[in-house]
């Protein structure tokens, strides 16, 4: 397997297969294709100053005689840690925090509304490690903390909504801690928060040593750039959580994670892309890159977690998508939504007219119970 | 876009890509690479005779101290109709019955022991005519219908179990159609039917005009090479449907269909790969191939439906899948399959245990309720 020096699967495509067929394979891959966004000249230098990539794309919808388009652009943000993960917390915190000001300048300078880092952004993806301290230093109040503040100021000076996922301690009920998402809206107020609703327990990454299951439900932010929820990481591999943020009303579903190569980047394409379809909804597919840093471990048998692959990309409800970002590089996507799409994907395959939630609520009912018998046909 | 000619995107890609990108676009595109099974050239001979392509792969899964590896071998069988739709009726269901006697012979050749059809495959895919005679008269019974006798004899003559999709008339219940597919176990005797849980109201294709939404529930059919269960075509749009079937047992989800270019192409290699992923199962997508026949529509405007594409594949727990049969040519997929994969992605993954369906079933429960109100934060 190759490592993290290979770039992306769009480049390679690109230079190897001839435009005629290259038009059918990206038809099959990528669904119908999306336009490239004109963006400042401005932001490409900025963004090759600060070295980071950016790309932009925008899906369109059909027009419609009643409702004028609903453009939203959105930023997905995938980003390594700047310093190495020895160096003391409130340094590593401050270089994230310069880190992504740079980047939100130059969404800000390509239109964006609304912005969405990765996941526990402020921090290295320490919960492979099973330690405690410092990792848990990292955890901050979500309502008033010093990255919420940071966030209110860049949504204020930007008109921004800013999605910002951290490591939550909530000092208020226990000082537990909590893997969650505070949604600053465009005026610089706090709209609120939604917590991690599936927690892996997979391998390392058994996360439930750090935090639990989210206690908050399916939550939907209403902005003025349209409705979103905030599905954290292991949550995407669950079609039931995307599935009641989308009844809840969200059009647009961020997917903040951390996720590294050989276990799950054949997955990563799927997941969120079939969320898309099956919800009648946009959804932001957001990966870090960078390696896990060796330094975070104390245990031998630890030190060695693999690389994570970046890869982000925004899936359409009509099932078609963007290329991804690099697997090595940070990087900005913005992608522009005409969310009329989602009502009008809605009307062309009406999932959720035909799809028998009073027949599936009794049967899940039945079926966490200890002594359910599931139909099993036999001779 | 191209039309039916071009064969498959990995016939592209491999014909480009130089060999050590491919292997990552590879890895990529289809996960962990399956290895290609090696038939007897006489099945290959055959398949060639009879103008059908034969392909076949296996996915493996680790060694295990406590079980045997739990071999199967299934089939998929995606094909045009061999007649014009104005033929008369029983001359279309005996040239379809020949065709797939001569298919079936050469899965015996290749070892299969699970084979399934396309959807109503004793007929041509005529619902999106809205027209009834003739072709409610393809409708037949499911325990004692003539389709089923074939499929019988061929079951016991094979030691193979066979899915067998079909139109169902049900005489005994007001004389109402259903699709349904019924599952015949090697032995020769009817296990049971499954009948098909959503139906699409999609442009041409509202198919509510014949049949309506399935009353069996989510069988699962227990055969002596794994348990399966069988999701009809417009059910793979719904998460909900295939994860039934999984906690019901199922280890083999096949997704017999007849789906065209333009509206799906590029939601057909994700929706069953997703649900392998999410529910630790073997998923196995059957399309058909060839155009919608013209002498279908007696409608001017319904003329032109496009084609089926085929690209039959099947996709295993661990998220890689097999290549696609061609876009455009009958063919016969032959996938060995080692069901131990199935609990141990179960045991790596864990959506099972981390799926908190007790808050989905009260969830669904309250969303269903008229007066239901999401949770939406506003400023």
């Amino acid at each position: 397997m190759a490592g993290a020096e290979w770039g992306s699967l769009e480049q390679c495509l690109e230079k190897h297969i001839p435009p005629a067929e290259l038009r059918e394979v990206k038809r099959i891959l990528y669904g119908k294709e999306t336009r490239k966004l004109d963006l400042p000249s401005s932001a490409f230098e900025a963004a090759s100053r600060e070295d980071f990539e950016l790309q932009g794309y925008a899906f369109e919808a059909a027009e419609e005689q009643l409702r004028r388009p609903r453009i939203a652009r959105v930023g997905l943000v995938q980003n390594r840690t700047p310093l190495p993960t020895d160096a003391p917390v409130a340094e590593q915190v401050a270089a994230l925090h310069k880190r992504i000001e740079a980047i939100v300048e130059v969404a800000a300078a390509c239109g964006v509304n609304i912005i969405c880092f990765q996941e526990a952004w402020t921090m290295p993806f320490a919960f492979c490690t099973r330690e405690k301290l410092p990792w848990t230093e990292f955890a901050e109040p979500a309502e008033d903390g010093p990255t919420t503040r940071f966030c209110q100021k860049l949504a204020k000076k930007h008109d921004m909504v800013v999605v910002s996922p951290i490591l939550e301690r909530d000092g208020e009920h226990g000082d537990v801690l909590w893997n969650t998402a505070v949604v600053v809206s465009n005026s610089g107020a706090v709209l609120g928060k939604t917590r991690k609703n599936h927690i892996p327990r997979v391998g390392d990454f058994n996360e439930s040593t750090y935090y639990m299951e989210g206690n908050l439900g399916h939550p939907v932010f209403q902005t003025p750039f349209g409705r979103i929820a905030v599905n954290i990481c292991y949550g995407r591999h669950h079609p039931l959580n995307w599935l009641m943020y989308s009844i809840n009303g969200a059009e647009i579903i961020f997917n903040p994670s951390a996720t590294i190569g050989a276990l799950s980047e054949s997955l990563w394409p799927i997941e969120a892309r079939n969320a898309a379809i099956a919800n009648h909804c946009f959804t932001c597919a957001i990966n870090r890159v960078g390696l896990t840093n060796a330094s975070l471990c104390s245990f031998k048998a630890h030190r060695d977690f693999g690389y994570f692959y970046g890869s982000s990309y925004v899936a359409a409800p009509d099932g078609s998508r963007t290329p991804g970002l690099s697997r090595n590089q940070d990087g900005l996507l913005v992608a522009e939504l005409n969310l009329n799409l989602c009502r009008q994907m809605n009307d062309v395959w009406n999932f959720k007219m035909t799809g028998r939630y009073e027949m599936y609520a009794r049967e899940l009912a039945e079926a966490v119970k200890p002594n359910y018998s599931p139909t099993i046909l036999k001779e």
